[in-house]
């Protein structure tokens, strides 16, 4: 009986309930999760990586390590000697992109297999863009982020407003 | 540090070399696998499910059970003490069935995990009704079915033939 | 402001939750709602066209015309005064086929249009199908089929069964 | 019998025939449509709002009423009394985007209710973005889009071609 | 420059105007087409393949060979010399099929090249099966199949009519 | 027996391995092929066309001409008297854009054919952006893309690395 770990990489800018369900269903399945999350010179985040830690640590307290990482996601997962890449699958769109990246990600390290999870039907249409999207526009996000993001997108989005 | 148990189910008429690699990838996430052959009155079948165990315990050897099943496979998965359920993803038209199973079955019984693996790219097109159909056009199957399969394809569905 | 009529056709082998959500959305966007039951020869139903219509007109109560159809559809839309077909659309494989359908009407009857809408996320998952072998297998339909269709599969399908 | 309005929302940089055909579609089933024009300060448009909206009521002259609008949909169609928001479906890729959306919608606000059209086959590879693209290298857009679309894109894209 | 021959399988039962439009593009890119006509016991057929033969060369006149095959079909594509096996795609779950088939043919012989051609927009949602459901019913094909395929509907299916 | 030319377009920002199959396939059908290498003032690109036309020449040698276009795409099939143009189908997602693409350039031309190939399983996740990823996070592409491109790559975006 080893001790089978399982990475669970994005960019979590920031961090919703979709993937918090996705993160305990896969302690169903692993002995330990870390949460990856991307540092993406490249692609302009709300939250910076420090934040956006920050906000899934207190999402999901001490029941998971949360690690930024940068280069190739394979050589993260060798480097906390990880068996397993968790991604969640939402619709076709996703399942083609996540399926291309298992591919490619397999051909670099044939070690490492990528495990698929299906989300609460509930989140099935969640995503941090249009979490952004809506909170920016006035939507209610209530039942979608933690309380802790919701507090941060004010801050960020709405610092004008008053309670 | 839990032992971690799935359940594998499936046709399995016969079995070929992309469910195998599908066990083998399996057995790299769980510490037990249970190859689990669906008992299904209603549709026809070329091996009856005892050719099929046979069949797949040649080919897996100690490494896994293998039993049948008939009923829901959410109370089988109860049964034998396992925390999910493993499905091989091919295609985009098997993750829609598969994701609408997989939401069923949470349903009935929201303690199993449906997991998702994607088979080896060499297998990508295989399936059991496409083995069984260019076997009986007279194909070549080598390198997609386990040798013992082939026996049995051949007593089957070319009986007169002599090597 | 013309009254405007809607066909909801379908199979409703049984009409299960999903379909009785779309019914009622149906009702937010026209003044009335035909469902039409499928007469169908060809094809094995569980239930006679009769029970069926019951079915629906104990769960829809007077909201809605329930009546049975043969023959094309657009000839059953134009019989009835309607303007438009609602289909649900559930995934990709819905929407395909759909397409294919509402393409095909539209050059049979260019009065006939086709709208779509989208059932509740619970009932993503269901069909008709699939009620019927989940219920065989003896699992728990509750909250996705109405009262009445319970009763009618356990008279069906488990004569045996006593509460 | 109610009064039914539906909102057709969209960029419309530039409205082509098959929003127009969209828009058509919609008079059948809805006694009034109100087409509103997203105000979206993010995206780089080829045409302002105004010219926009004047692009459309030129082309659907006084069928409909035209509107812009920024924030949430969901607002801006309870502002305006409607029930619906129209969209029209030609791909698979649409299907998945815009089921997010109408998911995402109908939670901000569930008395809005989504409804899919298809357009005239003829149209199911246009697109804006195409739109823009083909006339900029020169292609030939009789009978894609309106004529006053035709003499705005060639002000501005081919401001040195003479008649 | 070498002669190029291409094969277009397919039950045709029967022909409609969707292949003939792929049979004449086919015809812009090959030197000789063989139509090859699906001999297939296992699966119930409306027309004989005889009749079907004689149905395409009434349709396709001489400007391609028309042949009934069984077994593989690389095998027949090796037997008449061709390079390429010729198929129209038409919707995303035609593709995947597609996609499995020529891979395994692919496997089955490497010299055999599977290339993928549109039809004409107007036939997108035609299918052999689709117009036999909408003859039974009465609808009106004109324009979808040739006028042979009209006549031969008219004695199968609807014998007792009178013009 | 005519003289038939095929034009094979793309950005080919770089050209890979996938790139290099299907044009080996293209040349089983086509008598001659050209390699078009789309000059997109819009479009940031890693190489100049100069380079990437280079490095396509080095990789097909003699067996293709490989020109640059800028324009339409039918319009130089037009120039170098094409018949076609040939594209590698890949996933469910490219279908989709490459249907709009190939419908909207039958409609600019008539005579010009889309013809789509399938390239070899194993480039099946290939595509220039993720060869250029991969590498920019010190991955290995040995397999994936010809030498001479992963000189290049080293050159451009690992200009410090010494052997």
């Amino acid at each position: 009986m080893s001790h089978r770990i399982a990475v669970y990489p994005g960019s979590f800018d920031p961090i919703h309930n979709g993937h918090l369900d996705i993160i305990e269903r896969c302690r169903v399945i692993f002995d330990e999760v870390v949460v990856a999350v991307l540092h993406n010179d490249g692609k302009k985040a709300l939250f910076s990586v420090e934040e956006r830690i920050e906000a899934i640590r207190e999402a999901v307290g001490t029941s998971c390590r949360v690690e930024s990482f940068s280069g190739l996601l394979v050589d993260f997962v060798d480097k906390v000697g990880a068996q397993a890449v968790v991604r969640g699958l939402r619709a076709v769109s996703d399942f083609e992109y996540e399926m291309q990246m298992a591919l490619m990600n397999r051909r670099l390290n044939s070690r490492v297999e990528t495990v698929f999870l299906m989300p609460k039907q509930d989140y099935i249409y969640l995503s941090s863009r249009l979490v952004k999207e809506v909170f920016s526009l006035g939507g209610n996000l209530e039942g979608l982020v933690p309380d802790g993001v919701l507090r941060s997108l004010s801050r960020r989005l709405r610092p004008d407003a008053r309670p």
